[in-house]
């Protein structure tokens, strides 16, 4: 397979982490999403294959090219059931995606860089911007506290959809400075992850093309 | 089942049209989301039920209450797969979930009442926050159309999940003015969905609660 992919995208950690979880090869072709260097995600021959032109997108083993991390999430749980991302049980799959969503849905695409661009562009200064990221952040994860379990990852003693889903998370709140402290159930989930070779494996910190 | 709902929630509605498309009863619940109403979603009642304080949220007939619409739409498509909502093969599935993710994540999110309520506590005024809609909803759209099917609904003759999604995000865009003349693929399934008694069993129109 093969994974566009930036560093320090959250989307894009996520699927690392999805494939690092299940033991699955992939080439990292990276796409600097960097507007003064080029944008490489703007240009025609990302958007040719990518019409949204974000990243992640994933070149499957059969040539099909995926995006959306979403969808390309449930497409590995689905090709690679072995080391399962959901439990067996419909209702607790339930549980697990919903944190997934709230995470997907109502935290990270309220300070993706296009809405702070657009945010910059009506005239509101950095502390504006940060105080606009924190609320979406803050909020989010104090009802993720709320729907997770009281031991282990987010539910229960291996990593799940919910953890591929909160780890990216809890990255971008560390870029923003936004304080954990009133979250011990995701500080336990955090210290977990930091310790597993998938998640180190996945981290902007060791890619390819980290700066 | 019982489906907290709103009549013109867009997660709300999404729910509504699977269960309806998979001809599975329920009783709804409505939520006044109207907090001059005394806004129910953030009364300690309903906050019990869901910390988040969002519709739709699901009581499955094993009592379990479920969160989130995407979570609870991959749910019934699992318990219920009757009328499946996603295709057999599995890119394929891939694709269809990528549109319902696109607009999940990167469209409706950002027009939610609680972002716009943002803007506005910052002084944008109504054109403005009119503005912002429309940006990211047509931004959104323009890339919905590339991805979906030349003939039919999304992908094919039978409404799948990305139809789900879908024709409620363009019930919103109506609701802001939002021209659909630049998307003549989207207009084409929008136009099938009107004549499809589940989508109209569905429609904010026709609910209990619709004033």
């Amino acid at each position: 397979m093969e994974l566009y992919t930036y560093y320090r995208s959250t989307s894009s950690f996520r699927v690392r982490i999805a494939l690092a979880l299940k033991g699955l090869d992939y080439q990292a072709l990276a796409v600097n999403l960097i507007a003064a260097q080029g944008g490489e995600h703007r240009q025609p021959a990302y958007l040719q294959l990518n019409p949204q032109g974000r990243v992640p997108a994933l070149r499957t083993d059969q040539g099909e090219l995926l995006i959306q991390s979403p969808a390309i999430i449930e497409y590995l749980e689905e090709a690679y059931p072995q080391v399962p991302l959901l439990s067996g049980n419909l209702a607790q799959r339930a549980h697990e995606r919903a944190v997934a969503a709230l995470i997907g849905c109502d935290i990270h695409p309220l300070h993706n860089v296009s809405v702070l661009n657009k945010l910059r562009q009506w005239g509101h200064d950095e502390p504006q911007v940060v105080e606009w990221i924190s609320h979406w952040i803050s909020q989010g994860l104090a009802a993720v506290e709320q729907l997770i379990g009281d031991a282990g990852y987010c539910f229960g003693s291996a990593p799940g959809v919910a953890d591929v889903y909160l780890i990216p998370q809890l990255y971008a709140a560390e870029r923003f400075n936004i304080s954990l402290d009133a979250y011990p159930r995701i500080r336990r989930v955090a210290a977990l992850a930091a310790q597993h070779p998938a998640f180190i494996k996945a981290h902007p910190a060791n890619q390819p093309d980290t700066p």
